[in-house]
């Protein structure tokens, strides 16, 4: 049973607060939040996974080493600034923000991670950091300005919470990413949390396998921006039996963790930028998970398909190139294709379809695409969204 | 010795006639040339590499059996039809294609190659095929009809020729493609001629390193359409004596068929749909040469530099972040970045350059990009074009 709060965010789950503030540090932008701190009543059993970029900003380097303990208490999170490529100074600066945090909750700055989005080269405006946390004021709804804090491009907050297995244990979550179609640099910043008592090797289990079927298969091709961190915090709250490996609750608890993140993760890809529709990819069929990944995320970051969804082209000539060239088995004389539910092509043979049912279904607002390679049984899932604007005018009507 | 040939052509080498009409086959561009055919007055040595998509078109799938004998004398080409998804119908009408080329001219089928390029999934317009190849009138500079019967989305013909080595011998060519900031979709087609005498294996080894350096080096990501063909005929009228790998010639040949496969590539990336610049990278410095094509490839294939350079913005934590997540080896200290010839970077320190400096080399019509990793001494140079159009607004201003 996973059942979704309404209005959850990373502050439902017991004994998590949050606070944010506007510290100026997004010049631009008057009056909006862009300085916050997720904080939990009690240590946290705590894992991370981070960015794959070679170039990685200070902020993930402080987390990754103070992660090692497996242990934190507290984030802090800015947004307008990377304090990423910042050198030595970067690296001070991302710990002088933890020891900020810490003095006002009273906790050793080491249970402290932190996190920043934002421009890149330019070093943290460490005395509107200053200023700024003294302001923050945490409470048990928190989660709501936390989310708005992280936002840069970002054009709403994206926040979640659901009730697992009988109202045992919550999970929520806040993110913000996405700020391009291939956001390479749109960094994408997550935090979970939960109430549940979790050990940390299975904590860290079920973070890669939910990041797995939700952030990693979001338009995002592998590029990753210096500062990229999905957190998962477990204070233990809720009392339960500490969910292990060799545990029942396991099950339960990674369903209810891959919901959270599959929520965010189609809310990030919803929110691209300049975004019209959000798009589903389903690729089934395939000989291996991994060839279904492959699959399902070719067609999603295809910028053709994508202006072709957008234009309400029924170009499925393109979704066919992009599994062509995505390197997967594929055979050209099997492939089953569908737009919507109805189906195009059937063991690679044109059906004859009303093209104006699939305008139709392309131009909703959720688009969703259906591929059986008819080779095997894996099958998954990747979401993206169209690509909008006048760049795409010339090819989202090259057939029509 | 390299000398361009002014109004250069495929057939500015000697024996190669060509022609084009307008057979109707892109209906909705009249008067536009659409049907062409290239043709040696003695038969070639012949060679050609083809897409990698998993999915090839009718056309791809014939050449590749027909340029096993090494041997052709002509090609027929069309626009406005991939004839790719298209089955065994498909198979049949580009074989018929090549029956009709080989009727006028009065040579055996199996050495004609054919080549389409235009929309997926649909069948020739054979009727239109038919009655438009008795028009087409062959020509010693037929080359430029040829190149504007191979435009799709293309807006200016790309054609050239150079004279090699005093004179000896001439290599010509032309070249359809680039529809798109990452043309998966927009077939890459380009016949090279030479009227050199050159030896089969030695032809393979010359054109695969001269794709290698050139359309390899656009920002094509390694995604390929159905239809991507790169041809080489070689028909020995210059007299020379055979080239082949343990002959002086080979290295003056290589360069003249460099400077030809570059030339027609740079074409290709500055007329990319919407692109107002042509953007070149060089990454040098780098440990082995895959490491440094595959570092310039990133930079140059980035949405959010190609969005950066549109925009004037010196926005040179893009090109790092591009660098880092291209999988290349990268040491943070040790990069020198230059936009222009303004070093920003040295030793991974950013310096303090002159803002508005920067923004000028950006603001040109050419605009380089420089990056020493400082690791070894491998260099690479790829080639690609700004990102334009309202789509990018946000991007190209996202931190000015």
């Amino acid at each position: 049973m996973v059942d979704f709060i309404a209005s959850g965010t990373v502050t439902s789950p017991r004994g998590f607060h949050a606070g944010a503030t506007d510290a100026g540090i997004k010049e631009k932008d008057k009056d909006s939040l862009d300085l916050g701190i997720l904080f939990s009543e009690v240590p946290c059993v705590a894992t991370a996974l981070f960015t794959t970029n070679k170039i990685k900003a200070a902020p993930v380097v402080l987390c990754q080493q103070r992660l090692k303990s497996g242990r934190a208490v507290a984030v802090v999170v800015n947004s307008g600034c990377a304090n990423a490529f910042t050198g030595e100074q970067g690296l001070a600066d991302a710990a002088e923000m933890a020891d900020l945090a810490a003095r006002g909750s009273g906790i050793s700055p080491e249970d402290v991670l932190v996190a920043s989005t934002g421009v890149i080269g330019q070093p943290l405006p460490m005395e509107h950091l200053r200023a700024g946390m003294e302001q923050i004021v945490l409470s048990g709804d928190g989660g709501h300005d936390l989310t708005r804090a992280m936002m840069t491009t970002d054009t709403v907050p994206k926040e979640v919470a659901v009730r697992v297995g009988d109202g045992e244990f919550t999970i929520g979550g806040v993110a913000k990413g996405s700020g391009m179609i291939h956001p390479q640099l749109a960094t994408l910043l997550c935090f979970l949390t939960t109430d549940a008592a979790v050990d940390i090797d299975f904590l860290k289990l079920a973070l890669r396998r939910a990041v797995d079927v939700s952030f990693n298969m979001v338009s995002i091709d592998g590029d990753t921006s210096p500062n990229d961190m999905v957190l998962l915090m477990a204070n233990g709250l809720a009392g339960n039996a500490t969910i292990s490996q060799s545990t029942n609750g396991g099950d339960i608890f990674q369903q209810g963790l891959d919901q959270v993140c599959i929520h965010l993760a189609i809310s990030i890809a919803r929110d691209g930028e300049g975004a019209n529709k959000l798009i589903e990819v389903t690729a089934s069929g395939a000989t291996s998970l991994a060839e279904a990944r492959l699959a399902a995320r070719a067609v999603v970051s295809s910028p053709l398909v994508k202006a072709a969804v957008h234009g309400g082209d029924p170009n499925w000539g393109r979704i066919m190139s992009a599994v062509g060239s995505s390197g997967v088995e594929v055979v050209e004389s099997k492939i089953d294709l569908y737009i919507g539910n109805i189906c195009l092509i059937r063991a690679g043979q044109l059906l004859p379809f009303d093209k104006s049912s699939v305008i139709e279904v392309l131009r909703g607002r959720e688009v969703s695409i259906g591929l059986n390679l008819n080779l095997g049984t894996a099958t998954a899932t990747a979401w993206g969204c169209d690509l909008s604007e006048e760049y795409v005018t010339i090819n989202s009507q090259y057939t029509t």
